[in-house]
């Protein structure tokens, strides 16, 4: 039936399958019965991977989406008459069709990016009309860590944010989909991303790293809340057999699978990214932090490229497109890629 | 890591992991890349094999949990100010946290079940205030097949049901979490109990009949809508890497698993329940027709039976028991189970 | 133009109009201009007359309609996974569009009834599967003081009820849309069926007592929270011009108008149905405890009666009719009706 | 109890109270018994005076304030998974603190505006990524007529925005909520800014003109939907003695008084615009077409001016104020605070 693949291109890191590894967990968690919903051993093992990784005050829920994560880590952070504030390409605006609206009944509030992050001046200016009841109150603020186009926030960066977060009491929501990636380019641990910056609420990714399917929300310290299970169950996210669920954040996490992947795809990344210098005719659109690359190519360019391996147009104004690397992207995949790019260069010249 | 895991019980068809074909078939997928979110080849091969047990007016959606299947199936059939007909003992009502109410915003409407079945006198007499701008609107019908105690509507039952759902214009949803079920008992194709009945939405079940995750949503004839995927995706139930959720439907259904699993496990429910004609002592409370024992059983009877095999107690005023088979019980444990029971009735005499 | 209006009849306590005393205070408070939405002299005038009725524990937010104040005052008390208890025969359940859960998200759970009332023993039946979180949980008790069929809860069966609701942690909501008439025939005082009893919330009726439209919702003590303003802005529920709404309740309360109105209209109701103790073929279905005569009659006295004075069959099946008294009944009408029903009883004798 | 009255200022036209015309006509309707929610005469005959207004292709909704008209109105034009265009100025997104959010589910998108309007191009500019499941769809548009700033679309405007509606297949809102000084303003009739365009649904405003209380939802055309009567009941704004509603309306529309306090207040807002030309240190902010003029002046003038006539700082950045005039400012009044403008000047000059 493998029939249908076809080779690895750079679609995105959901395009790619299930890491080695992950599946044969899967494989040897396969044995006899386990309570279901979460009463499992297999789980108690992997909220300890947790809790080494992100200390001892948090608590650790499992859900099958990224849009799921982000949503209920929002909907246990704010309520109905607040507005959470994002960047004006984040994720959980343009890309969840609502859902956000839809299960808090919330307004998000957009605020200006550059290069995918958002700048505590705009936080600031957004802090309007407090108290005024006709008006939609901001009470989070949800940064996606790395960005949506790539980047990494720096620690700086992230300790301004919380200062203007922690003046104005607004929750803080990091959207980490991909956040070893971020870790790995700062080279510094899960912790130092999230934990001691005194964050809320963190959406960490694993169907976009190697997992077959499921995410983590972790709630921490003050906002950790008893009742979020009776949330979960009624937002319709709580896995019957968790076992397989946690099961794949154990191996991801006890087994430094996170750490090797995030390396392997950022590397890969960069190597793409530098095989590009010698193109003049192409523009890196944004710094290459994380397992993207933004680049706008030349329009007659496209289509000879994608023949070789897959990708979106990102931005159909500026034919900007988004190269992604996966934890199964090979050099040699980039040298054919980059060797394609020479021929299309020579057959399209600009 | 295999520790865990322990002795298959009764506790529920969801304490049994992933049926080994489901999971080579996992393996045998993870090739390559593949479109994510649908677009995937694997997915149209699934949709083949659904359109070859419904016929061709269907739509197939997945989602990750029958929660949401039955959510969504309603959710594209009945607008907020509109009430939901269902059993006093539906999932839908009892065991679903109000996801009901607060996705759809429609109100339950109970009907009292004799067997967890409901009748179409009931049903009649639940259409009232018809048109009165002050009362909640019946608008569909919820019915569990096999039913949450285990037995199953007879063909002629649910000919009577769609009678009185077509006099009052009630679309028609049916939770089949362990549909296969159903159709093993009566003897009849899925078809049978869906399609040719003119129902509008189904919930198709597949964690609890041996997948890793995964339920179908199927939209009938003229409850079909293009606009589906909007509500799943909103609904924060759109698999990313689908290929995964789709395949396992894939193997199920392409290679008669469906059959040989619903099959097995009702044998196995009609074998523990013939052998506990031996006992006076229990009562076994509803026809055995799926694969679902419930029992009365003397209340020191419990935890010596329960050291033997895990189950739940249902009903803590009438002190019943669920006893549920899955596809990997065996008749050895059902010997087991039965001599433990032997064993019992010398110790604790009633 | 008020050809329109026909003679009053039983149909209900808002098919009459405004209290004379009430339009008069309208007059009297439309000069020059008044901060909206609260921030007005009058508002705080009324204020003043709540607490002095409810005492200075409470806050005081005014709603356009019954609906709004049980949906706000419930809103305020429970979560989305949670479930209100009442009584199978409430307004909230009937009578109110499936407005709870939509605006809510929650569950209703119904409780049998006897003459409109529910019973301790019941709301403790009903607390099942706390902590299970695949299962909506109980949090708030909603009562009807008069009930929907016009019997009044005693101050001891009030007590009983509070008595299970705090061993439970229920948050406790009164349905007062005619409140003051439940005050009236119990002798008492209006803190004596709401502060003094420790409850959580109450909707303070104004529309069905002769008010142009406005209700109030009042919490208290714990209850209280200063977010209930955005609460009620977002569910469209915050007046403008709130003097007018606020306005009619200072008089309402002050002049003690709503005293006044209650002895009426009870007093109208208990006439009406001493004289109907002469006809034997009228079976009297509630205690007549407020301003609601339930009434079985024989079905050919319907028509030539309601030529006399329109009233709805509250109940088709049984044939009862509700008779409901209000403000400006007059004993003159009363005597009318029930000479009408003389000459019916002699043209259809039974 | 008149005493808490102050002089009529500039703070809002629903700062005014009730127009003398409006006030009689409740006193009028006020006799005998009338059918509640809208099954009465009076009601009947001010629809009859909306069709001669807006033609015999409408439905006629009623409300208690314009939130919930505008909620409704779109609620019945979009499902949840749908985005409304509107201005970042709209009083949808800035002052109905996320109602439209919580009760449609839907996503706003903001379209930048100059003087408060939006252009058809920053319409064609949002329509992206139609038919894609992760976006929310683009589904109406909401204009506000007169806009939040006073300025007024003209016809050619409307019609241009409405051919990019058409082409996109936007249903068209508008937020009439002082649509008559529009009309004043242009010169048509009430029709020609709405029935003749062809848009889909219009909140008719009744409370910041003249009247108690009351918003008209009015639905054209393809839009009726016979069941919007439940969606109103559920969004709990079913006016219970609706013959007050609709009578006001009535008045209002039969009377030709919706067009005398339109020229009214528009006159006035001209006359006080024109006052101030005189003034340098005054910069008028946006053309004065309705009932409102919005004014950059000398932060130290703000106090004293204050003290004559109450006005709200409408942009304490720019510290701009907003000057709205209503059906009872009078001209000696403008002449008050005109000569009040000189003082200030000699006092505080800049």
């Amino acid at each position: 039936m493998s029939s249908f693949s076809f080779s690895p291109g750079f679609g995105s890191d959901n395009h790619s399958g299930i890491h080695p590894r992950i599946l044969e967990s899967l494989g040897s968690l396969n044995h006899g019965h386990a309570h279901s919903y979460g009463g499992d051993e297999v789980s108690l093992l992997a909220e300890r991977e947790f809790r080494r990784h992100f200390g001892e005050d948090i608590d650790v829920h499992y859900v099958f989406n990224g849009t799921a994560a982000n949503v209920l880590c929002l909907r246990s952070l704010v309520d109905s008459y607040h507005a959470i504030l994002c960047s004006d390409q984040a994720h959980l605006h343009l890309d969840e069709c609502a859902a956000p609206e839809y299960f808090i009944g919330c307004k998000l509030i957009l605020l200006p990016s550059h290069d995918g992050k958002i700048s505590p001046v705009d936080v600031r200016e957004a802090m309007k009309r407090l108290g005024d009841q006709h008006h939609a109150q901001p009470r989070a603020l949800s940064l996606t860590q790395p960005t949506e186009l790539g980047t990494v926030y720096s620690i700086d960066e992230l300790h301004a944010l919380m200062a203007v977060a922690r003046e104005f009491d607004l929750r803080v929501h990091i959207d980490g989909a991909r956040l070893p990636n971020a870790a790995v380019h700062l080279g510094v641990p899960l912790a130092a991303l999230t934990t001691d910056l005194g964050i809320d609420a963190l959406s960490f990714g694993g169907t976009k790293n190697g997992l077959l399917a499921g995410e983590a929300v972790i709630l921490f310290g003050r906002s950790r809340r008893p009742d979020f299970k009776f949330l979960r169950k009624q937002a319709m996210q709580l896995p019957s057999k968790m076992r397989f669920v946690s099961g794949q954040f154990l191996t991801y996490l006890e087994t430094g699978l996170w750490q090797e992947i995030a390396r392997h795809s950022t590397q890969m990344a960069r190597t793409l990214a530098q095989g590009l210098q010698d193109f003049l005719e192409i523009k890196i659109c944004h710094p290459v932090q994380s397992n993207a690359v933004f680049v706008q190519i030349p329009k007659p360019w496209t289509h000879p490229l994608r023949d070789e391996a897959f990708f979106y147009v990102w931005d159909e104004t500026h034919w900007i497109m988004r190269w992604m690397t996966s934890f199964d992207t090979t050099p040699e995949q980039l040298q054919r890629f980059l060797g394609k790019l020479q021929e299309v260069r020579r057959n399209h010249p600009v």
